[in-house]
């Protein structure tokens, strides 16, 4: 049985996430996010607010994925220059769309707030783009051919998401169970190989804990085939039953 | 004046990063620890426990930067292929390193454990590489070149961190003093766009918050310089005042 295979990128944008300021809160929200609809997240980069890095990351990204996701830079300030990075790399014009300039119109004037020109930049999208709704703060991300541009805000990045998400394809989920596991990886992982080989079409990974005395194991076996998860899970609780009996 | 310019690089090694089960915990401990020693985090990755992905992003980052720090991927079960795949990278052979079966042999012995063929492979050290220390559970990293190969367990992580921080050369520090603007970027954007041109030996960069209610903005000044940075921070603190008092 062949199962359908989506995969995306995430391409996180912006200095203060590389210099620790900030912690990102997007990729683990997206990550998850997407194994609910079936999609593999296969690779995240995180680059800093300059042109030829986001292109160069962009352009790889897009062209190995179905989807690309991408956060931050899409404000108003001069280090925002994530909409024409974007242009740069599909290599099309970017400039003042009118369906945004009329919504960020129309929202500060409702506010009685001045459009100024850095505001306006936020209107700025590449030719071609579809535009993602922002309920939180208006301001559009976009969507560009395969790649979805969206905040670095987290609660806007998330509003963004919610938009997105019942628009793209999903795949076959990805079954996932997690067996836990008493006993340290050094203990099980002679036969945990042996068990991954007997099981080819599962991906069993093993994830040791640390509770600052002892470490412990998570087993998480993934399948797209329910009979196939199951067969793997049982041969491990096994191997963890006869393991008990012995300790 | 010309300052050395020392980079950094990470990649994350592991399937449950990016399938939303673990949240990395290692890059913003790493940002911090990296910045606070002079060396600027350029780019991160993530990808999956696949020998093809870690070789390619590895050789990527390796070529860029000053350093790279990789975590995850070098226990002791099936899935953990991040020292095979380093030794595929630098194209040199991988075995059982003597030094490192001394250390595992020796911990194992003391805790009356056997030392098993799984235990064994966290003794798998490329060829030429040197030890890095783990005080938590005895498996060592290894440094290769310039690349160092860490735990992805955060405490695991850490502790090697710890070991090899005051081994690397530092950059001249980079500064950062942080403005707080209760005013969202719209509001800034267009005459902190000048303040930046008039401050090309800055780098600011204007961090857009919301609290639920209305936007906020932190003004981060980065420079190499204090004088330097310190008239980009008189400039942005007169147009705050000025703003201030026309509110």
């Amino acid at each position: 049985m062949t199962h359908k295979i989506i995969t995306a990128a995430a391409l996180a944008i912006g200095d203060e996430l590389l210099s620790g300021r900030t912690r990102d809160k997007n990729i683990g929200h997206l990550a998850n996010a997407l194994t609910q609809q079936g999609i593999d997240l296969v690779e995240v980069r995180i680059v800093q607010d300059v042109q030829a890095e986001i292109v160069a990351a962009l352009n790889a990204l897009r062209a190995r994925c179905t989807y690309v996701f991408t956060s931050g830079g899409i404000g108003p300030t001069h280090d925002d220059i994530t909409a024409d990075a974007i242009a740069s790399a599909f290599n099309v014009s970017i400039d003042h769309d009118a369906r945004a300039m009329e919504l960020l119109t129309a929202h500060y004037t409702s506010r009685d707030m001045e459009f100024t020109t850095a505001r306006q930049r936020m209107a700025r999208i590449p030719s071609g783009a579809t535009l993602i709704e922002n309920p939180v703060s208006v301001a559009p991300g976009f969507k560009l051919d395969n790649v979805y541009v969206m905040a670095g805000v987290p609660s806007v990045f998330q509003a963004m998401l919610e938009n997105v998400l019942p628009t793209l394809e999903g795949g076959a989920k990805m079954l996932s169970e997690t067996v836990h596991c008493p006993f340290g990886e050094g203990t099980i992982g002679d036969r945990l190989g042996q068990i991954q080989k007997a099981h080819p079409e599962t991906s069993i990974g093993s994830y040791p804990k640390y509770d600052g005395e002892k470490f412990f194991t998570q087993i998480v076996v993934r399948s797209r085939e329910k009979t196939n998860q199951d067969a793997a899970v049982r041969d491990i609780n096994s191997m963890l039953s006869e393991l008990t009996k012995n300790d």
